[in-house]
């Protein structure tokens, strides 16, 4: 077999990101030195990322970076700032109690620490949110960590590529195709004839609206609406509201927080799992591309549906017991905010948390996991299937109905007036399938590898931890709930989360190319 | 709006059918006669029915059966069929405790009698095996009508509108398109020039195997192998093993009966989910034909795999607890037996029993609940999706691959060398969305509606009662598992199960065409 794929150029690439990424390190560094804990380690990490992305630059190739080499540099790229992002994780748990801290006490116990440091990591950078910290207070981990923790996911949130493509001038020239392989949809929208520019204003569109939920949070805490929400909070959850992301440095995540802070992240969670580019025309004035774009009308209808349904339900008790997981049957609030709230956080993968669903009558769980199948829109930080593709599908699957009574005539899926090209149907019914298939696959296996150990999962866990991990969403049900987590799973199935977040993140396809010999050969 | 469609010369044709049908109730009407039980009830079944089928025939239209009449004419038979067969049902059970006979005290007594009659008829037409008989046995129902209920599943089995292609010679122009919509898989294999000769083909091979079945169960009773496998019940299970249908006059199913029954039964199950066109190729000596057939490699690897893998499981006992649902541990024979029969009964959507599996550990019934997806060969009796569109799925989805390498290479689906038609490909995969699209929204839908009456179902229950019922396959977990009954479920989800019935044997799109508005207008 002759390797015909220019590897070294997708190396030196990773090397540049890490390279940037120990810059952003700055910002747990200054929250070391605030608190006055884990300043060395912060010091050692940006020393050793630093050092190893300057290494890696100097692998080189040559300047052109083609098809092949883009695809291979973006999943790199997320392997490597997943792998290299364990090294806080690791030193700053070198002799305490914490579950991700690297442990020497016998190989098991290092084994145990590298996958668990690598899960919390990957969780992060992936916007996923499933977590391993056996528990979460600045009692077992400092300030600093847990905003660290918080901050791999908004770096993840818009995407490392999307970034690195906004601020490197030599990746302009393939920078449609690292976006795509990225992959916050099934198409790219360009907003400006430059790749470079659109890059930049979706990130800056991202930053913004951080900065301002960041605010507005902060402000509540000023109002005396939000006693819990200092500073550290209002920026800990500005980092991973916007990226769809759900970590929180609060063991009872939103849960912890007043009402009207919950009322406030709901719609910030909303615009996170919009198209981006939407943003950017009503900045420009032109609202009716907005309220003429047929994902969001789907994506604001599906909220609006499944978050009425199960309003009517959790008001009326028919869906949770009495005063269980923090809902007041017959409060009209209260059940519109846990019904939407869960609606939201589930539907476009953030995973925040402000009740226990799990104690939650189980048609009402199986209603949320079916929830758990949408997604956020193209373009948006959301993970999972996306409402584009569920349209796109849906509209193809009723075209077939025409076809069956009328063979002869072609006809072609409009959404929105535009005619979606074959080749963009067929590319979407297959990532729609694979995805489907990898999910029950691995649910499959999760219960089985889980199993071997003595741990028996129920259906709805076994289902919920597949599609909380291929889809970047985090929490699930039971074991694995709202407020549990994914520590008791055995090393091997965190493995395969681990893999199931990226392929998620990817989108599948981009990361499955680099396993097919056609990839490596000419 | 201005009807189009000819719909007089489709229900004329329902009138034929029924005629026929009536004919086929002397096999019921002669055990009727031989037990001296219920004879009144099948002269009546027969007078009624046949009166039904002579009146709907002077329902005259054109001679000529367009596309659109032959769509609604096969929905129409197979509705029409699970109709008329509730008589048999309605009157044998008119004063007895009967859950299926007519009972006339309220009229929610009516509604639920009617109910539960169209899910035992549907179930059985459509070879589902789902049964609302609250206690299955001699002493409630006569051998009569417990045969009908048999025959019932060896009339849907090798469908219906076959047999009327075979024996009406006016149904010959259409009869290709007729088949296709009553759909034994994605394409009809045309195995001689004229199709009214294959559908004789199809139906002799299918006659012929339900004779030898029958004779050797029985020539296991005669070499004292198997005492309880007397004439009733020999005859009584070939009728419902070569249709992939799963009824049987035993509560106990096929666990009433010996282990050697049990060995006996599965390679028939096996035949019944193959390609039966594979057998005429081996009466006319082309086994290159079937060994060369992908298919048939799929059906074969799959079984043979998901077999060994629960036979370690329930050999080393990481499956069941001990000695629990037929199973023990540590016995060769009887853990390869239970894994290979579980195996090809859920697989291919037989639906016999001798275990209850119910009571294996949960990851062991979810992997039993993913061997539900994959269903019998096209053009056998099997039900679901199907091994054929497995195939195809998964090569378009793995083309894909290939093309996000390299955008501009157009490369066909290829199945054992032959290029797969991108129409057919196209239509595969709304089929496989449709098909999954229907049975999560039901999951959630069935339920939500259990919960509504006070019945809270597991997750694992609600997704296997959509599974079972839209695949045809007939058991599912809890409350429905192998020795269980849907007879709980409330009058509202059993008809949405009947639904469900028929779109899962009639494979969807015929039945969804004439919901929409282009079936009916021009
Ligand atoms: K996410
Ligand atoms: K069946």
């Amino acid at each position: 077999m002759q390797v015909n794929v220019n590897w070294r150029q997708s190396v030196a690439l990773v090397g540049t990101v890490l390279k940037y990424f120990a810059v952003t390190l700055a910002v747990p560094l200054f929250v070391a030195l605030v608190y006055r804990d884990d300043i060395l380690v912060f010091l050692v990490s940006i020393a050793a990322t630093a050092a190893l992305g300057l290494a890696l630059e100097r692998v080189d190739g040559d300047a052109e970076l083609g098809l092949e080499e883009a695809l291979l540099f973006v999943t790199l790229a997320w392997v490597g700032v997943s792998a290299v992002g364990t090294i806080p994780y690791l030193l700053a748990g070198v002799g305490t109690q914490s579950t991700v801290g690297l442990a020497l006490d016998s190989p098991t116990a290092l084994l145990h620490s590298l996958v668990n440091a690598l899960f919390e990591s990957t969780s992060g950078f992936t916007t996923t949110g499933a977590t391993v910290l056996g528990e979460i207070s600045f009692e077992r981990h400092s300030h600093a960590l847990l905003m660290y923790r918080q901050l791999t996911q908004w770096l993840g949130g818009m995407g490392i590529i999307v970034l690195m493509v906004a601020i490197l001038p030599e990746l302009a020239v393939n920078g449609a195709q690292l976006i795509d392989a990225e992959a916050p949809g099934p198409e790219l929208q360009k907003l400006t004839p430059k790749i470079s520019e659109t890059a930049r204003i979706l990130w800056l569109v991202y930053a913004g609206f951080t900065v301002v939920c960041i605010g507005l949070l902060y402000s509540l805490h000023w109002l005396g609406l939000a006693p819990e929400m200092n500073l550290y909070n209002a920026v800990a959850h500005g980092f991973t509201t916007l990226p769809t992301g759900g970590f929180s440095p609060q063991a009872e995540s939103i849960a912890a927080f007043t009402p009207a802070v919950q009322w406030l992240v709901i719609p910030f969670i909303v615009v996170a799992g919009t198209n981006f580019a939407l943003f950017y025309f009503v900045l420009r004035g032109q609202y009716v591309e907005v309220f003429r774009n047929r994902e969001f009308q789907g994506y604001i209808g599906a909220i609006v549906g499944i978050a009425v349904l199960l309003w009517g339900l959790l008001f009326t008790g028919a869906a949770p017991p009495l005063e269980l997981g923090g809902v007041t049957l017959g409060v009209p609030e209260n059940s519109l905010r846990q019904a939407l709230f869960q609606t939201v956080t589930l539907l476009n993968s953030t995973g925040f948390a402000t009740s226990d669903f799990a104690q939650w009558s189980e048609w009402a769980q199986v209603l949320l996991l079916g929830v758990m199948f949408i997604g956020g829109s193209a373009g948006s930080t959301g993970g999972g299937i996306k409402v584009i593709r569920w349209l796109v599908v849906l509209k193809a699957a009723r075209r077939q109905l025409s076809t069956t009574v009328y063979p002869d005539v072609v006809e072609p899926v409009r959404l929105g007036g535009r005619v979606i090209d074959e080749d963009v149907v067929r590319s979407v019914f297959a990532f729609t399938f694979l995805y489907l298939f990898i999910f029950g696959v691995s649910a499959v296996g999760i219960a089985l590898d889980a199993s071997r150990v003595g741990l028996d999962l129920t259906t709805l866990e076994a289902l919920s931890a597949s599609i909380a991990t291929i889809g970047n969403i985090g929490p699930g049900f039971g074991l694995l709930g709202p407020f549990g987590s994914y520590l008791a799973f055995p090393a091997t199935t965190k493995l395969h989360m681990i893999l199931l977040m990226w392929l998620g993140r990817l989108e599948v396809i981009p990361v499955l190319v680099l396993f097919t010999r056609s990839f490596w050969e000419w």
